[in-house]
């Protein structure tokens, strides 16, 4: 017996956790979204700007949600000069340091956009990574509504560049200075109290989840799930739920149901406070016995504002009238950006207007429920974030689109933009004798002459592949096939010899294949299968090519 | 006297060492010039594919050039299970790790490229940043020297898409092979020597910057700089340096001077041994009374490498020659692709054809010495890195595009790739009673319809930014200015109540101020004053800002 030596040991090829590849279609895919994207925002006045994926770990801040792990969420790592360094986890806080770095030499207000991955240093689950890109747009040293207005509007015009259509998508806007300021009515303000407001936010986030009872239960001692799970609540007394809830008490059923504008119920017009306007072109809908217009709703969160005795949340009330206006003056209609008391984000550093963009057409979940797609982007007013670095207050507003989940969206609806036949289609060139190099130099001649070839229109005729394994012929076709060629060029010893070249349509082979015996008698049959594979001169071989292309196109 | 409260200390915004920001003008040239590499690598039907930016340390192995310092050179951190991750420092040990998960599922040779930031953790300096971007290109599992012509060809091409003039770029080949059989047959081979081998390979590629009696000094005890600084050399013997130095000894006059081939004195084809060849289509030269053909060059290396008795030399001559032809019949001549000895690769993994891809116009350098622009691009056959994770051997190659050193190039051979005008034209609306809320939404209107208006080709017609700051109208028209506008809408109190708004052209305004007073006087003068600032009905807004775009496109 022969003593097998051992082989050396091989490293296991793996991904860490939470980090995923991504293949052809869905890099090219992103590419072109991503192209869309660029050209909505720059069609707005913003420019690009990049920072770079690392940044002292001081300049990101903790805005993570995720308090109660206040020191993990970020990968970190310290400089040899043992300062900390971290992976941005968002685009946001790096854009706040780059604009305090650069401020005197920027325009203001600067409008700027920039798309790239983020990091999070979280447990990976179904759909939760730990590397996914964003794609923002923010508009810094603009105070005023209006810059949330353009901000919204952007955002209702990038989806419908994107193929999603008027219907399908609504830009839900909130004030955090409503919430905000029930909160100090009820007795939540003050720096101390930070985490409990956060709590609060939080089950108000859940209001699609849980429903208003689930949320009624996290606000105050706790909810205990299906699963007998228990989370822990904000801790409210009675008199304090209440007050939350009738912010968004109302919405929560119509949420649901989405037969109405989900805001309707609470924070409609009276009619008759609607003064000189043109009654005609309002919906009106009944609420307790009165009548309500459902435009320019924000009006009675002013009173609602009022009646909590709250300049706060009278002042987010009025920034939510004004932005309804500019919004109604540029055309956009309740259809597509709409007033919504449900909407939080759960990030602490938003100071004003918050948005979510939701997609409203119905998508079925791993539960086999139909459920709405739901949200594919968000942002919000954050005030004080470039004022860390600054000793002049800067306000600053902006917006993030999550590309993944918006790319799994616009598969959902099918977008022009995703097809995969946006690509030109490829030719490959087999090496039918590629044992002997000497006969690859031929070879390469018909994939150059392919690759330089052009459409009648002057554009690039197609891709074009040569064949450089070692395989037999058969595995050359399969290679051709796998790779989604439409056709393969084909020369042995024979066309060699006679200066000719044999071009096979696959894709009108493959149908021939498939054909029931009776058809393959027929003339017609043979005459079609003289199509999918010609034999003609070398020099017509782009001609040929030509033809098959133009048939498949 | 009153006590001063402290203000909250603030952070200062700064950037880690190494790390830059990009701006606008940076951000769009680079995404225009990815978009054409990207379409000149899928002409040669190569398809994208995205690995993540974190990997396990251990498959990302240890090929960094700098031995010297084995555990820096990569950012690393520990996962919560404690096993080490790294951010990649190239695109190539990602890829490695990735054929090698999906070996099965991908079509094989497999083609890909992709692009992305890598990380190198080294002291940063000028023009030597810890976060830069690679462009690679590569096809694992073909053996075949056709693939590396492959890479070659598509390297050639890639330079003139982007607008890089044929003359102007030089792909230069070598084989390791070569030199690796030369240092086995001097008594450098074998695991143990790996770092002498290294140093031997580094000191050829400074053949440039010091000349053939630095790289002497190199390969023996060391070279002192102008400086005095020294540094230490490879150690070998009078013999061992002349046997190494047989191989790049010849090039190093002509490789300055660019008046010929570089590789011509050593690897030209003697006469007699040119067989039936067409002589009259070939260049000649003279050696030491000997007629050499410029073609086929590396014949003269198999008579090298069969002089040093090294089968490994002899094989990557034999590689080199079959290259050459291959190149040949595809009609890459010695202007785009030529076989050049100095060319090494400083990384450890090349195991067959090394390239570089150099600029050759002259560039002013730092010291105000004109210079070639220099290298832009390289890669190499690595057929031992995929197969550290598989028990098969899978031979493959590649290349990589150092992109922000490509960019400086465009820029300095003025493509129109990086030109600044390839963007929409921008036209700023201001707002001139920013003071009043009220007038926001009527401002708003205008950048609304200028954003949906289209050209007189359906595509859109420009940019268009509403002024969101609080500063006053002169302010406003200097944000117009700084932003590159090309005109300006405004509206006061008085074209409100008219139902007019005034069209400023920006770029005739600015021309007509520099006018002298003589000029100012003219009539013609006047009559383009009135064309520079127009008032017209409000509903005539797109029509007049198409007449001013018009005339500055």
């Amino acid at each position: 017996m022969s003593v097998d030596k051992p082989a050396p040991a091989k490293l296991k090829a793996r991904q860490p956790r939470g980090f995923v590849d991504r293949g052809p279609a869905d890099v090219a895919a992103t590419e072109r979204m991503l192209a869309v994207i660029r050209e909505s925002f720059s069609r707005y006045g913003f420019d690009p700007v990049e920072t770079p994926f690392v940044e002292y770990t001081d300049a990101l801040g903790k805005f993570l949600p995720d308090q109660d792990r206040p020191n993990e969420g970020v990968f970190s790592f310290q400089d040899d000069d043992e300062q900390w360094l971290s992976l941005r986890y968002d685009l946001t806080a790096p854009l706040a340091r780059y604009v305090a770095e650069n401020y005197d030499a920027l325009p203001k207000p600067y409008r700027s956009y920039r798309a790239g991955y983020v990091f999070r240093n979280e447990k990976p689950g179904p759909g939760r990574f730990r590397q996914f890109m964003q794609f923002d747009a923010d508009i810094v040293g603009a105070g005023s509504v209006a810059a949330d207005a353009e901000i919204c509007m952007l955002a209702a015009d990038t989806m419908e560049a994107l193929g999603i259509q008027r219907g399908d998508y609504v830009v839900k806007v909130n004030n955090r200075k409503v919430l905000d300021g029930v909160m100090e009515a009820i007795g939540l303000g003050g720096e101390d109290k930070a985490g409990r407001r956060l709590t609060v936010l939080r089950a108000i986030d859940k209001l699609d989840k849980f429903g208003p009872e689930g949320v009624r239960l996290l606000l105050g001692e706790g909810r205990k799930d299906e699963s007998g799970d228990f989370t822990k609540g904000a801790g409210l007394d009675q008199a304090q739920i209440a007050a939350v809830l009738s912010v968004i008490y109302a919405t929560s059923d119509l949420h649901k149901t989405g037969d109405k504008p989900i805001f309707a119920q609470h924070l409609g017009t009276p009619v008759e406070q609607a003064g000189d306007r043109n009654l005609d072109q309002m919906e009106k809908f009944e609420f307790e016995g009165k009548e309500y217009f459902l435009d320019n709703l924000a009006l009675s969160t002013r009173l609602l504002g009022r009646a909590l005795g709250s300049d706060t949340a009278l002042q987010g009330a009025r920034e939510l009238l004004e932005l309804s206006r500019i919004l109604e003056a540029a055309g956009y209609g309740s259809s597509r950006i709409r007033i919504d008391p449900s909407v939080v984000r759960g990030l602490e550093y938003y100071t004003g207007p918050v948005y979510e963009v939701e997609l409203t057409f119905p998508v079925t979940n791993e539960d086999g429920q139909v459920v709405r797609f739901g949200s594919v982007a968000g942002g919000g007013r954050y005030d004080g974030l470039v004022g860390r670095f600054r000793p002049e207050p800067v306000p600053a507003t902006g917006f993030s689109i999550g590309v993944s989940r918006l790319y799994t969206a616009l598969k959902a609806v099918k977008s022009p933009i995703v097809d995969a036949r946006n690509e030109l289609p490829l030719v490959v060139v087999t090496a039918m004798d590629n044992k002997s190099p000497e006969f690859m130099p031929g070879y390469q001649a018909f994939v150059s002459t392919l690759r330089q070839a052009k459409d009648d229109n002057g554009k690039p005729l197609c891709r074009a592949d040569l064949y450089l394994g070692s395989s037999g012929f058969n595995a050359q076709m399969k290679y051709a096939d796998r790779r989604g060629a439409v056709c393969a060029i084909i020369q042995g010893s024979s066309e060699r010899d006679a200066g000719t070249v044999v071009i096979k349509d696959l894709i009108l082979g493959a149908e021939l294949a498939a054909a029931s015996r009776d058809v393959k008698d027929s003339a017609e049959h043979k005459a079609k299968q003289a199509e999918a594979q010609k034999t003609v001169p070398a020099d017509k071989l782009v001609e040929t090519v030509k033809e098959v292309l133009a048939r498949h196109s």
